[in-house]
């Protein structure tokens, strides 16, 4: 029988470089750039809660690195290297192959490679947590607590496609096989920002990622600047996928929910001055990522969406959390 | 109803020192100092596996952060910060207090602050994962692989009590209620050497921490150095509540498997030159800790035990693996 010491040799000693002490001693150790602080960021992945049962191990794989590199490219950072904990019920190979090949080629990508971790039995359900190290200059670091009076306020990529996926599979929405095709790659295979999170530095004030739905994550922007803002539901960048369909397929109430409270979207919302405008927009074609004015940060507090009538929306679809059923 | 943020808020937003961004951005940041590199490692603790359903919440709290920071003193690594990563089934908000208290108070005792985390729903049972992070001098961090031919085998404090406590709670011993209430606290309570390890970083050449048990630990520190070892039984130190017991009590094989191969023993076997006898029986008394040398590293590969009579054993018992059941 496979024993964890197989498990961890066999799928997970893929060399790292020099200077990083990966897995295989007590702990890991790796360098950070003088003057540079480490930035870190951890996230538990349980099987039925976070993904299906039958979900592509590789796209697993891949996800459960790329919802970790969304909160380094919030911030700014620079990926420096990963741990894994793998909790699995039982050993199938073919399984953890395909695991470790979508983790290892996300981590490849992003210069983030896995240099320690732990490996044990899971008597439930398949357990994931991930932790990131990136570094980043602690003075450019984009907080969700700098956001200004009159800043712009943008959206990278699309919305509300991973929600719906997520929906149908769930069974809470009616499947419907064209729509699931289009959406179902932005729920398993998230793209983080983590290029444009360290071209950001330079330009924009506040960051979040909005993996728990905009309405949500820009909420804790607002917050933490003591601020408010207004949103314009026409500007917001639903995924194609999302639009034209009738309303048997998609009923405009749950497009809007998917849309502002859509979870699982690991696209960065971020705030700058409306003189960043050209710049902004710059980044955005040189790293072939759309990025969207969608509102402004206003001295009221709490938070507006106007609808394209101009009109307020009064009754705001909530974000997602995760110990409220 | 609570939500995470709630959970958050109330239990886990003690205050951070300057210098770190603690938890409620997206990442925790933390500075190192120049010259030094990050230690790092993660632990995933599941119920069921790890620790009984009923344990008290206060100990869990206090175990979850220790066997990290025994993996920081494993390498002489100075601990810098945590993060945690909490599933439950459902919010008990006293046992999540209890929890907290106790992961807090061990961080405060080692200067290791918890600066972020995430917390989620459980559809299975509790989930923890815990990630520590540490510095040290890379030349002087102590590595498995570093073991030299003539070293002495060095091992902290004592053994065998957290073995014996936990087949009592799971059934696979006899429980002797006298017996599981002088041995509980190891396997409840067991105290990181972080001390010892920082100051080991001058006189050892390798180490490892004894969680999968003493065998198999010492047999990764050969392994990795190309080594072999002898030890003697009569010098490993036993705990004391495993001595002097009737048979029927405690059968002379189970008290043997629990001293040379049972895991969760936050203790530290380590190899030094026999000229550092004296330094290392002193480092033991300023500190407090017991430190027992128990056999000596030799050129030839293979691990020999040789009981009190000088018979090599014959057939050792192996150690704890997660994987194997």
């Amino acid at each position: 029988m496979a024993t964890e010491f197989d498990l961890i040799k066999r799928f997970f000693s893929r060399p790292v470089s020099a200077g990083l002490l990966g897995g295989g001693d007590d702990c890991a150790l790796f360098g950070v750039t003088p003057g540079l602080q480490v930035a870190t960021s951890t996230d538990l992945l349980l099987e039925g809660r976070h993904f299906f049962s039958d979900v592509d191990p590789r796209s697993l794989g891949h996800k459960a690195l790329a919802v970790n590199l969304s909160d380094l490219a919030a911030i700014g950072a620079r990926p420096l290297g990963c741990l894994l904990g793998l909790g699995l019920p039982a050993i199938d190979e073919a399984w953890v192959q395909q695991f470790a090949d979508g983790f290892y080629a996300l981590a490849a990508q992003h210069g983030c490679e896995l240099i320690g971790g732990d490996t044990t039995r899971s008597q439930q359900g398949i357990t994931l947590s991930v932790t990131v190290f990136g570094e980043v200059e602690p003075s450019l670091a984009l907080r969700r607590n700098a956001a200004q009076v009159g800043d712009d306020i943008w959206v990278s990529g699309t919305l509300g496609a991973a929600d719906i996926a997520c929906r149908m599979l769930a069974g809470e929405i009616p499947l419907d096989a064209a729509l699931l095709q289009s959406t179902r790659r932005a729920l398993e295979w998230p793209t983080p920002r983590v290029e444009l999170g360290q071209q950001l530095r330079a330009y924009a004030h506040a960051a979040i990622d909005v993996s728990d739905g905009l309405l949500q994550d820009l909420g804790h922007i607002l917050a933490g600047s003591g601020v408010g803002a207004e949103l314009h539901e026409q500007r917001l960048p639903a995924h194609p996928a999302l639009s034209g369909l009738p309303k048997h397929v998609l009923p405009p109430e749950v497009l809007r929910r998917a849309v502002l409270a859509g979870g699982d979207v690991y696209e960065l919302c971020f705030t700058a001055a409306p003189a960043q405008r050209a710049m902004l927009e710059k980044i955005g074609q040189t790293l072939g990522v759309a990025l969207t004015c969608i509102g402004t940060i206003r001295k009221e507090s709490g938070l507006v969406v106007y609808d394209q009538t101009g009109t307020a929306l009064s009754d705001l679809p909530s974000g997602f959390d995760h110990f409220r059923i």
